[in-house]
């Protein structure tokens, strides 16, 4: 398969890309430090990035950035931030990519496990993670002959230290663990999914 | 108690407003049609309620409007409107109304079905619905001494009409059923919880 990652050049992309390329033709897109460089914020660039690319049997998106800050003092134009960042720019990336698709073809997105349990400073993660979630599962329903799914990590391991203390006790998750999701997502044949990896929860 | 009602003049809201002025304070406000006039979408008009307002014990939202459209044509910029006027707009109202609660008052927010059972052109829905509802659940551990919920209702029997077949065969909720759920919200103990009201699942 040809296989497009935007945000080929992080922590996440890097993996992913790493894992699918012993198989696929993985085309490696980012802001700034891969071969191809896109803004998901742009729509114009977003487009010139399908425009050079072409037609793709995946797309997968590991990027986005939202907003941290206190409940107590945050603005609402700091939250918009991340709403028109890693929400939006996902979103946009599939509205414009659905029509690079081949027949059959897939779309993985990226949130985290911030849409449900939650962290100090964390409120804008947790509606941008939500809300991609929410997005996927309908897009899944409209997306005729292709699929669209989202892998939710819980923190990294590779991460742990530049998170610093945000997540307390949390479990964290390797980095080719959770490229395996999007494997799973870009060969399998579910839709409308949540991969969740690496989340931990007490049974009740 | 002293509450305000954002969105009173509303299908929702009027049902909210008959119920709880039965034994509360109720303060009516919404674009245009109610005594007070606010723009959900100005922090300039939501700073000036409050300051005509004062403190309060709670605020419900009864509120904003959403972008239907096909994903095969949506662009980002419409799906933008959504995110920035019901998510973002009662975001924004949460983010100044707590520094105006009384201690141990609650905010109460209103999704929607369309977040977990899209129907055709609901993807900006879903995302703006399963959004708000993951802000709500993080605000909720960050509000000290103070409460926050959502109200989520299936599709308002009194609404079937306008919205015509866009809800094929769902159980639909007459609106003082679904006013129950904000009452509940207001003078009950919960924080974080998501009211889903009229919603019917198969069990599994
Ligand atoms: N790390 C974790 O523990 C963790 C856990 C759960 C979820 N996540 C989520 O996973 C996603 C990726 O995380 P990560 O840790 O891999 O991030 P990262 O190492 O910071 O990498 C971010 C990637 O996104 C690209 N990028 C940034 N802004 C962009 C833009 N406007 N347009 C296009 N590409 C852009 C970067 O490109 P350049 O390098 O070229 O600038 C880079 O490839 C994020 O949404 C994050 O919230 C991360
Ligand atoms: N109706 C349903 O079946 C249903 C089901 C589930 C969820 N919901 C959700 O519930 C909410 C209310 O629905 P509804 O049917 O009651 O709506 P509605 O009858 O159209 O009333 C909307 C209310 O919001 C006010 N409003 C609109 N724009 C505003 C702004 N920028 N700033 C402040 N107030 C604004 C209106 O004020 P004016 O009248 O003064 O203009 C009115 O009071 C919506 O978010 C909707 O998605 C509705």
């Amino acid at each position: 398969m040809k296989v497009l990652v935007v945000g080929a050049s992080g922590l996440i992309g890097k993996a992913v890309v790493q894992d699918l390329e012993r198989d696929h033709e993985v085309i490696q897109a980012s802001h700034r430090r891969s071969t191809l460089s896109v803004d998901i914020k742009d729509a114009h660039s977003v487009q010139a990035l399908f425009e050079s690319v072409g037609k793709v049997d995946a797309i997968i998106a590991t990027t986005g950035n939202v907003h941290f800050g206190a409940l107590q003092t945050l603005r609402a134009e700091d939250f918009a931030q991340g709403l028109l960042d890693k929400l939006l720019g996902q979103v946009r990336l599939t509205l414009i990519g659905q029509h690079y698709l081949n027949e059959g073809g897939s779309i993985t997105l990226t949130t985290g496990i911030l849409s449900d349990e939650p962290i100090r400073d964390g409120t804008n993660a947790a509606a941008v993670n939500a809300g991609l979630e929410g997005f996927v599962r309908a897009a899944a329903l409209a997306l005729s002959g292709r699929r669209i799914n989202v892998v939710s990590p819980t923190v990294l391991t590779e991460a742990l230290e530049h998170y610093a203390n945000s997540f307390p006790g949390f479990d964290s998750v390797p980095a080719w663990k959770v490229a395996a999701a999007y494997r799973r997502s870009v060969e399998g044949i579910q839709t409308g999914r949540v991969y969740r990896v690496g989340w931990v929860r007490d049974a009740r």
